[in-house]
């Protein structure tokens, strides 16, 4: 049966809507109160995983999740082996760098050399630092990064923004834009070009439904 | 002034208790609807910064907070240089390896070499099957890891577990003792070693209390 990894949290009523575009109905997972983690379509077509936007790419590249949606600022930060088939629109944000508004640093370039920059997106972080062939160490976080600045903990911090709200909140300003990032449909690339369960042709339809719109 | 670290979540009730025991009050943490993540002491003595479990290490190790309280699993997955200074005794759990009830597993040695096991402990899963001498591979994964063995995805999982409910809901059970874990006081080495602000007497004070108990 065509298996398909769907993301929890921000992306989840979009990424249902996407699915009954093409006739798969799992609108069971936005029923009030629901806990299972996995249902089946109700015409017998397909099955769906909730799991974390982190953890799809983890399902899709094993094949155990056929085609998945996907946040692209996770596909950067863990380079998963899918196929990336189809940018979906919504679920736009950027990962910005951003640094204390009463800072004197206006871009990434200004900060001194060896200053700390906290990011869950380590890697996506290392990378851009890189780049731009500035030395600095990269302090992992996972929550609430924008209190890095705050506590004196780091210089600068590289995040995801959607409306800038907590940056604001928390006296930051964003200085650098590593890249936008939208909902992407992923799949296992054997399926993919086997057409297993017609994924292929299923896919092709969502592409066609999002030209026409 | 002295500056802790507070663990959000299931840790944070009793580690609030903890520093009430010696004269902090940081309760203000506790109130409804609060959305402060950095908060003074009422009497001026420390603040505090509200930060993830997994965090906490991270602003002792950098001696942004001069102590906090973190569960012992992570320092295990971790491995900070921090000090560790007392077992709190709270925050009770285990990191266990689980299968599904119906496989012919009966220990972790039972599993095919080779075999997936999904953990979002990934350090301490390495460990433990390589001191097993059991190959595996470990995928990473970072919510509902029992959704492994139900989907096929892994044969066993390495999770932290404390009442059991949720393998039991799952269909699974423990096979493997990886180690049991609390909630631990943790110190930037240098302060304690120089009590800053009198950190290595509260501890001490700390200590005598929960001696007491």
């Amino acid at each position: 049966m065509l298996t398909v990894a769907i993301p929890k949290g921000s992306l989840l009523k979009d990424s249902i809507a996407s699915f009954a575009a093409i006739g798969l109905d799992f609108s069971a997972f936005l029923e009030k109160g629901n806990r299972q983690l996995q249902i089946t379509d109700p015409t017998g077509q397909a099955k769906a995983m909730l799991v974390r936007n982190g953890d799809v790419p983890v399902y899709v590249e094993s094949g155990q999740a056929h085609v998945g949606i996907v946040g692209y600022d996770v596909i950067r930060e863990k380079k998963p082996q899918v196929a990336q088939i189809l940018d979906l629109g919504f679920g736009g944000c950027r990962l910005s760098v951003a640094v204390q508004k009463s800072s004197p640093y206006q871009s990434a370039l200004d900060l001194p050399a060896h200053s700390r920059v906290a990011s869950k997106f380590v890697q996506c972080a290392r990378d851009y630092f890189r780049e731009l062939d500035l030395p600095v160490d990269i302090v992992p976080l996972y929550g609430s990064v924008e209190l890095g600045p705050i506590t004196g903990m780091s210089e600068a911090i590289v995040d995801l923004v959607a409306t800038g709200r907590t940056l604001k909140e928390n006296g930051l300003i964003e200085t650098d834009l590593l890249f936008e990032s939208t909902a992407r449909a992923i799949a296992h690339p054997l399926s993919y070009r086997l057409n297993t369960y017609g994924l292929s042709d299923r896919l092709r339809i969502l592409k066609e439904q999002l030209a026409n719109n």
